[in-house]
Parts: structure tokens; C-alpha cells; sequence
């Protein structure tokens, strides 16, 4: 592995500065502000009695976690048009939300959520590389402080949360194995892979992608190897800021 | 005036507690947080090359500007769905954000602004009443940083804002005049202004309803005078923030 | 005031020819054709049984009263495009939409309505300026005649409507304060204001925004002095109508 | 042919009163108001600039022609719903539309047009049956007066016109076989055509449907006679209109 | 009736040679892939419980049949974008489903098909002309498949189809009038007529267009023989393929 | 590795029956209906002069490949409604054809394929899971094909494509881990890879996910090494198919 500095400073396996900041949205059930470096995403969960109508009609029961995703215009170096001002939702969004709910759905028991909804929401205030990834790291957050609300006043009983969360992007550039992919890095990348994880070490969820090529057995290994890497310790900084918030009443999921 | 304390402690022509930050958003040109009491709005102005089709067809020279008003999901205490998820914006909205783009150009000479088009962002953070009259005022601070911006880095010559521009709601609720009305007391309005002045106090706006009932020639009165006595404080406020923001060079349209 | 006369002949305080046609269109509960000079609307009230979701999801008892307002596409000098032609609903028809409804609403008892939603549409024959205006004025008297209907055949045991209402437009045109603004005049208008008004004198609506330009507060106390004397003479144009159309059984709101 | 009378009096061959009423829409190029009895319809001609898209892609040199139809909301008994409100044409309405826009099409010479698009919009006003047979008759008529007034100002050279254009229905009601069917025959048809024909009687669309059983070749044989019949009346009220309207400048296209 | 042949050698009074090919798409009710010469369809039946909601509105008791038809993008010599992708499902689109659904509903007892929706699904994999009366000729074979299955599962105990439907084109090229038109004579066509009949030879629809020109009634004549005897050995090769499919369990409708 | 028999006969590292027909569709450039098992897609390659708006603005030189994906409404054992009659395409179509065009993309130079757009359109027509890998390997061979006839009408000066690829899937079902997982399979898979990779075995695109559960390294691992077994047989199926339909014109990609 190179060791010279990416564009940045950081080494090529090197998280950037993560930081998290809660109430954000106090109107939420819960609410954070994640930040990846310069990437920033405001995730905020929150409940809303029923479910939707496929889950009645198929006679499921329990909740539903259901995720999305949007750039807020100014988001982005050059101004992006809403969703609703092109008139519908692009892929890339569709791909992200919808990665978004399965990831968060893997560490949740519905049937604890009695007949509920949580909405994640995830509004990116600054794109710089990886919102895809802050958003999951994020929005496992923002569900956890959610459900202590609701537990700490008895809407729901127990925690159903199973695991905490977490993702993280790993590619290669230039030819080097790189963690956590910044915007100036990711539009060369040549392989871009996300890689989700619980806190308890498995996986949730592998997405690779050889961008402009492709890739071999070896690069794959490699890859699988620095994201875990990293997602030790973006769950390590998840773990530190729940007990902070969460303090003595720290029931992690 | 009735003396009785407000549902927040206020006095019937006082203002909720005014703040700004800058840079909220630091992709766009330039960006403000606005609260007003607990209502807060993101607003950011980013500058486009180009400007709409109609200009072009009509042969109107100069530049645009347009705004953008959304409610974030999770702004309200029940979750709002987002309008690509209703498939349209709904009609508050609209009239909303064509309130906020004609207030601010009222104070712009688009001639001065080339062939470029000054887009206002404002998305909802936090719902507490107000909302529309807190974008007004954000979005000319954010206008007016975006084009200190604009001038530091010679993009622009002149500054074309002329005047700097503010909003402020009055109204009737159970009979008394209030200035500033929040989200409890404008439930139960009976009467709902509206009122953008600019800077040196004259008229840009004036919209009044009565909600549940109708409202007398005296009632307009005291309600005018209710407002111009607010929009003098956010007027100051604002130069307040400005003139720390942009220290020397302040130059107030 | 200047006492040059106006494009038309008119002098700055005068209406142009205000006329009422009932039933032009016999399907409706009520209908009439409305002129103010040479912009031409057709109101029509239907009732429907039912009212919106929303009403039902809230618990609201009684009826629901809305307004919809389009522009035929030969209504203006060049054709428009009809709404679903562009796939949607342009801004200033949703605002127009939305005022004709509130200003309807504030004239009516919706508990005596029953579960029932009286519809009033709009639409523009012919635009020359004032449609909104005209608009109101004409939905009034569709509402008043489909009401005496709905009295007659027994549908209804007590007349909904607690007043009438009328609308007119002033403005300011090269400086002068003009009375009901004709489009040739509205184009080029500064300061273009539109007075809602209940037949007893009550405000309703107030909606004045400079267009070009800002305005002063002597100006709008001049504008609403003109607004009330026009609004005096509609008012007591939409008497004389019903009186004749409803004769010996006029029991006016 | 059985000789009781029909539920409005008429005889089996007897067609409802036709009248025309120029100029219903003094803003389009030529407008109509027609009524074949109860149903009345707005058929106005507006010519506009420019050609579709097509045309200029596949070479095609010339002006066009096309049709927009409507059904105005409180047009029929129960009140129906603006296009825009249900966000999209049903598949009655674009049937109608394509069809108006055929017969207008067979007696224009679309080369004499220049590079315009002359626009027929046909709006119900009220539905009593033969809506899309009353608009086809009426938006000929709108069409030859747009043009004249388009040859009288010199912007057309020639008549582009080459014949007149009328439509009627027929149909099987009770086993009976009726020309002109009202909506009262109508939604009890076994069988229902819309025959379309030129002022010299040449066919230009025939159109028939056995809406709950099939029809014979005899029966077939009879409605066309029948309708030819009726056309030839319609065609002499199209012509007696015309010549009162164009006086002695009439050159019937 | 000229003898020269015609661009595919065919005399003008001679079909494509017909095919039918049973369960293409195994998973429908029923299904056919039906070919007139190179125009390629397939046509699938597949059975739904329940009625659209404005039947149970009108409280109208038994199924309901609807057609729905597609160009598959390839099916064209240049590629035709998919409805969704154009966001409108296209006229000619629209007319052809109508015109299966109605073709279709001609020779089936609604009443006898419980409280079930039957679907005729018609997409063009070729398309080399007459792709609607295809469709018609094959969405009846599919029913009728669909039918058997559903007799021998004992899901239906009546066959509720009456009798036979089938479909052919007729018109008039370059002065001659051709039999089931092929897309390079379609494109010049001057009339263009599709003709619907029963096996038991009754019209079940009559859609004739002077596409470029207009046509007399003895042209109108003609064209009827001609339709009729092709359709004679349409409805001919429906049988011979159903005797086959169907064997002694043949019932036909 | 369990030896038990799948539902189908076959073991865990078991391919379905697969089969190419060529020219389903002759009107596109190039077709084949592709067959693993009873999944059975129509996969057809168009090209069209043009290429996507971005990439002018952008200055991006040479063609544009892209992909459509959709469902037949028959192809499933409950009809599925088309994409236009709900109105939008559903998130897991998005995916898909995102999928497929980037697989594509990854074996073709797209600046030698002129200033073309390189169309692949999937059809199901039958659904028993895999689709989108049935999707990506048929979809290679009408590109495959449609490149040839290019080629040999000198359309193309050189073959694009610069490998083959192929996909299949493989995933965890009750604890086994499965080759090529059919729709019963697939419905209860706790871990759901589909694996694309070029003839020249290097991988393409990694898209893992455990839907109701999470997975370890280990089982990652094998998964991996299950899926390379099952391409390489695809990938041969593939070089046989070609062979046979290019005889001595090959030039494999």
C-alpha cells in the first residue's frame, strides 16, 4: 500500500473526522447530524401510526421501517433541481433509499414496532463523497434515539433494535486501495464499493462496482479487508456518542 | 392592548427571539439559519448561469431570480410527506414560494445581475408558525452574503440588491392584536397578515385574510401598525448581522 | 386625482360595465355569466354529496365549499395551453383557485350545509383583466341562486350563507390610483392590489403587492378608500340581480 | 320505421334544433356557440405560429391542424372532474379529439396554412348527447370563420378550406333505429354511430360500435341511410349560418 | 379489382398467412402469440378477482373485461419509446385498447364470470400493420383458453363467452381495395377501415377514416364485402386452431 | 455442501436448463430469448442515432449504452400492472436497469460506437427468479449479435465490445448455500447475491444482501466461489451460442 498522502492528508486507511450532533430536528422522534468530513446529512426517524396497505393485504403484521433520501439543492457544487421540479425521483436516489430501509430493516425486529411506520429521513446539507454510507451510519442514530423516546415514555416496551449499524465506502484510485472515498477521489475511482455492517462484526450489505473496469479476486479481498477496518471504528464513534446521549440508560440495541 | 402574557410569555407586540448563522450550507453561495423563536429555516442562495426560457423568448434582458420553498418531512410534530411523494407541491407552497421570489425582487435590479439567475432556497427546519415570514427574511441575508461573494471574487461589479427586505406576521387571535404569531396562536387566527417592508419602510407586500371570520377597517389599522413596529426591529436585526458578517465591506443594498 | 380620462373612456374611480347572465349553464346547481367590461367568467355552483378525506380524518362536521378557476385556451390574445397540456396546475391559477374558495368559505355556515361540498367554477370566456375579481363576484351569485334551488326542492331547511361578498382590483398605473384594472392598464401597473369585501363592509380578503416597484403607506390608505367605493357599487350590482332573479322568495345571506 | 313519437317529441328521422352564435369567444380567431337541442358546445379557432415538432423533423412542409376537446365540469348531471384533478386525458376525450382533428383535417389543404397550426377547441357546456358530432359541426364553422378573418387581413392569400365538414349520430334504441340520439337514447343504445360527411357527401369517418349486442348488415345499410339523411339538414343550417355571417364575402371552402 | 400483385405477391382480396401459437407465457390464464404475416402479437388472458370501484358504485353485479395494449420498443423498424419512460400512455394507444376491451365484451356474459376481472393483455413484438386487428383475432383465442382452464379447474362453471370475435383491416391504396393491410400499403393508405365480426356474422364494429382523402358510399360498400369475406376465413382459422387446442373438450363460446 | 435434491431436481451448485434463441424480435438490430429454466426474458439491442443530452453539455465524446427492464404483466403468477398504469416504475425496476446498463458498459469502448445510442431492452415474459441475470447474459448477446449485423452492413468500422459478460445468482436458503436461486428459492433466501462477471473472469458488479438476516466472511466467501463455478458454465453457454450464429464471422468481444 502507497504511502503518500491522499488530497486531503489522510493515508490510504484513514477514516475522515466523523461527528455526530443530536436534536437537529427537534420536531423528529429523533435526530442527528452526521458529518464525514465535509460530507453532511441530516437524519431524523420518526413514528407515525399504520403501515402500508401491502402489509394488510398480505396479513403481516407488526411495523415497517421505511427510508428517504434527498439532496437538498444547494447540497451539491452546482445547484441540483429538486425532485418534485423534474417531476419524479432519479435512479441513483431510488438505489440509495431503498439500501437505506434494507440496511436499517437487518437490525430491527418489526414485530416489536407494533402497528407502526419509522420513517428514516436523510437530506444531505453537503455532498462530499459517501452520503449513501453517512446516511446508514446516521440514520442508525437517529432510530436509536427514537426508540429510547418512545421507551422512555412507554410507547413501546421493548428496544427492537438487534444490532446497531454502520456503512462505510472502500474503491480504488488511481490504482490504491482507498477507505472512505471523498468526492474528489470517487469521480476517478475505478472500483467504488459500500459495505455495511452491524456492530457485531457481520454483514448486511456488499455493493461493488468496477466503474470504469472491472476488478479481480485479489482487489475484492483486499477491499473487504480496509472496510472492515474502518467500520470498526465508525461503530466504535456510534457506540461512543449513544452512551453520551443515552447515558446510564444505555440499552443498546 | 390587553397585558395578559402570551402562550410563551411574550406581550402582545413582541417578537420571538431572532437569530441567524451563517454558512449553514457552505456549497451554496451563500447560506443562512434563521430562527424565529422555534421556527427555523435553512436559506440558501446559489447563483446559475442562464436564465428561464420565457426571458429569452421575450427578449428581457438582465438576470433572474426565483425561490424554492419546502417543508422538510420531519419540520412538522405529525411527519409531512414530501411532494415528489404526493406526486405535486401542494398550494401553500406555491403561493408560499411565489411570495418569497416577488418580496425579493423587489429589491434586486436584475440588470445589474448579468445572464445569471439568483435561486432562493428556503427548506424548513423547524415549524412553529411564521414560516414563510422567517424564509423572507433569511433569504435577503442569504442573497445578500452570496453577493458579497459575488463582488469579493469579481463575478459581480455592482451589487444589484437596492434595499434590504424583511417580513413579519400580525394578527387577531380571540380578539387581541399579536405581533409574530406562532404555530399555537395561528391555529385559532381569526385574522392573518402578512407584511413585507423593506428596509427603509416602504411596502413590498401586504396579504391579510380572516381565517374564520371577517375583519373591520379599524382592525387593518392597528394590524399595519403592529407590523411596521415589528419589521423595524427584524429590519435591525438583520443590519445587526450583516454589518458583523461583512465588517468593512458592507455595502447595504 | 388626474382627471384625464383612461384607455376606455373611464375615469380613475370608475367600474367598467359590471353585467350578470343567470343559467348559462342549466346543469349546474346554479350559474351565471359575469362581465366587468369586456372579461367574461362563468361561475357555476354544483353540489356534490361527500365531503374531503380530510374533513372525515379531523372529525370536522358539515360541508365543504371549494373553488376551482382555469382560463379557457381562446380566453386570451394568444391561446394557453390548457392546465393538463402542461401536466399541471400553473402558480397563479393555484393562488386564484385558493383565494375564490377562502373568500367564499368566510361567507358561508358550512354546518348548514349538510355532509355536501358545493363546488364553484370559474372559468374565463374571456380575460381582460380583473378575472380573479370577477371571478369571486360571479361564484357569489352562482352559490346564492344554487342555494335558493337547493332551498326550493328542500335540500337544504336554512340559507347557508351568512352575507355576500364581492371583489374588485385597484392599483397604481403611472402613478395614478386607478379603479378595477382593465389588462391593458394591469401590465404596466406599479402597486396592484385585490379587495375582498362582504356586502355589510367587512374586509375578507386584502392582497396587494408592488410589482414593480414598492409602495407607500399613504398610497395603500388611498387604495383601500378606492376599493371601498367600488366594492359598494358591485355589492349593490349583485343585489339588483338577485333581487329580480330571485323576486318575492330573495333571502340574501 | 315505427311512428311513436320520442321522448322529446321527435320523429325517428327528426334531428333536435340546431342553432349557431358567433363570436361566443371574441378573443379567439373565430368562435361558436352551438347547440343541437339541449347540448350546447364552445368551438373555437385560434391560429398560432409554429408547427409540431414532427413536422419539422420528418420534413413535412405546411401548416396542421389539431383539435383539443373538453367537457366542461358542470356540463353533465353529476359534476365531472377537471382532467387536471384526475392528472391525466381519459380515453373518451382522446378519442373525441383524434376525431375532431380527422374531420377537420379531410377539408383542409394544409399547405395553403403557411407555417401555422390552426387550434380547435370544442368545450361542453352542457351534455345532452351527440357532444362529439355537435363540437365536429360547430368547429367546422369557427374554422371558416377564423379564416376569413384571416383572409379579410390578409394574413392567408387563399381559402384553405376545400369542402365543409358536418357530423351526426344514429343509433338502435329498443330496436328502433333514430337519428340525433339525446342522452336520454343514448345511454340506452344497442347500437351508436357517428358519422362524419362532407357538404358534397363524400364520407369522411364512420364509426360505429354495438355497445351491448351486435349489429346485422341490414341495419348497417339502414343507420347509414339515415344519417345521410340528417347531414344533408345540418350541412343546409352550416351553410344558411355562414352565408348570414360572411354576407357577400362568402367563398364556401 | 385489379389483378396485379401486390408487394408481398398477395392478390388484393388475400390475407397474410395466419398463425397461432398456444402458451407463449405459460404463467397467464390463457395465452397465444398470433402472427398476420410478420406483425407479431402476444396476446395474454389472465383472470383477477374483484371489479373496478365505479361497478360496485353503480352497484352492477357480475366481471368485468379490459384490454390493455403495448408496443414492445423493439417492435418497430425505429425504436418507440416505452409509455412510461414518455410518462403518457399515447391516442392511438388509447383508442386500440378501448376498441379490444369493447371488441371483446361483445361476445361475453359478464354476469357469468363471478366477481372477476379478465385481462387481455396485446403486446406487439412485430409490428408490420393491422397490429390492432390482430390483437382482437388473438386476445379472443387467449380468452378462450383462459376460459377452458378455468372450466376444467371448476373455477367457472359456464363458459361465459357467446361467441367468436375476430378482426380484420381493409382499405383503399392507390385507388385498390386491399384486404388486411400491411404496414408498407398502410402508410399510403387513402381509407383505412377495421372491421369486427363474430363467427356467427354479426358487426360488432365499424371503424372506417379517410385518412388523406374522403370515400363515397359505394367505396364504402365494397370495402364491407371484402371485410366480410375475409374475416370468413379469419374467424375459419380460429376455429381449426381452438378444435385442435381444445380437442373434445372443445365448448366453443 | 448438503446433498439433498433441490425442489427442482437439481444440486446446490446446480445451473437451470439454459438456452439462447436468436431473432425473437428480427426488427431490432439484435434479439434472443433467453431461457435459465422457466425464466424466460426477450432481450433486444437497437441502436439509434444520438446520444443522451448530458453528454453534449458535457463534451463527452463517442456513444451511450443504456438499458430498459420490465416486467410482462403475464409473467407472473398474479399479474403485475404495467410501469403506465401505476403511474411510475418501482424502485426494484430502477435497480435493475441501473445494473444492466452498467454491466454492459463495463465491456464496451464506447468511442468507437459513433455518436450512438446502444439500446438493450429485457422483457420478461416469464418470471422464476433471476431475471436481472437472465437480463445481463441474454442482453450481452443481442448486443453481441446487433454488433455483428453493424459490422457486416459497415455501420461499425470496429467491433465495441471489448469481452463478454455474464451474471447469475447465488445465495443462502435455509442455511445451504445455492447456484442460480429459482423464484420458491429465492422468496425464502436469507442471503441474496447476484455476482456479473466478463468472460475473462474478472468481476463486474458484487450486489449482496441479506434480507432477513445477516451473513458472515465465511459465507461470503463460499458464495463467491459458487458463483465463479456457475459463470463459467454460463460464459460457455454463451461462446457455444455465438459460435453457432456467427460461424466463421466471429470476433468475440
Amino acid at each position: 500500500m502507497s504511502t503518500t498522502a491522499r488530497h486531503d492528508g489522510r493515508t490510504a486507511d484513514q477514516l475522515r473526522t466523523i461527528t455526530f450532533e443530536a436534536d437537529i430536528a427537534p420536531h423528529a422522534t429523533g435526530s442527528v447530524l452526521v458529518s464525514f468530513g465535509k460530507t453532511r446529512v441530516i437524519c431524523a426517524a420518526t413514528i407515525e401510526p399504520g403501515v402500508p396497505t401491502w402489509m394488510k393485504q398480505q396479513g403481516v403484521k407488526g411495523g415497517w421501517l421505511t427510508a428517504e433520501y434527498s439532496m437538498l439543492p444547494y447540497s451539491t457544487h452546482e445547484r441540483k433541481s429538486r425532485d418534485i421540479s423534474r417531476g419524479k425521483i432519479d435512479g441513483r436516489t431510488v438505489e440509495i433509499q431503498r439500501l437505506i430501509g434494507r440496511s436499517l430493516r437487518a437490525v430491527i425486529d418489526l414485530s416489536k414496532l407494533g402497528q407502526n411506520t419509522l420513517w428514516l429521513d436523510c437530506d444531505v446539507l453537503q455532498a462530499d463523497g459517501g452520503t449513501r454510507t453517512a446516511s446508514i451510519t446516521g440514520a442508525y442514530l437517529a432510530a436509536r434515539l427514537a426508540v429510547q423516546k418512545l421507551l422512555d415514555s412507554q410507547k413501546l416496551r421493548e428496544n427492537p433494535l438487534t444490532d446497531s449499524v454502520a456503512a462505510v465506502s472502500v474503491g480504488v484510485v488511481a490504482g490504491r486501495e482507498l477507505l472512505d472515498i471523498a468526492y474528489l477521489e470517487d469521480k476517478d475511482a475505478e472500483v467504488d464499493f459500500n459495505i455495511v455492517m452491524t456492530g457485531q462484526g457481520k454483514f448486511v450489505e456488499v455493493q461493488g462496482s468496477g466503474e470504469e473496469t472491472t476488478f479481480s479476486h485479489d482487489q475484492l479481498q483486499s477491499l473487504l479487508v480496509l472496510a472492515q477496518k474502518g467500520l470498526k471504528e465508525v461503530s466504535a464513534a456510534q457506540t461512543a456518542f449513544l452512551t453520551k446521549q443515552l447515558l446510564s440508560t444505555l440499552k443498546l440495541g
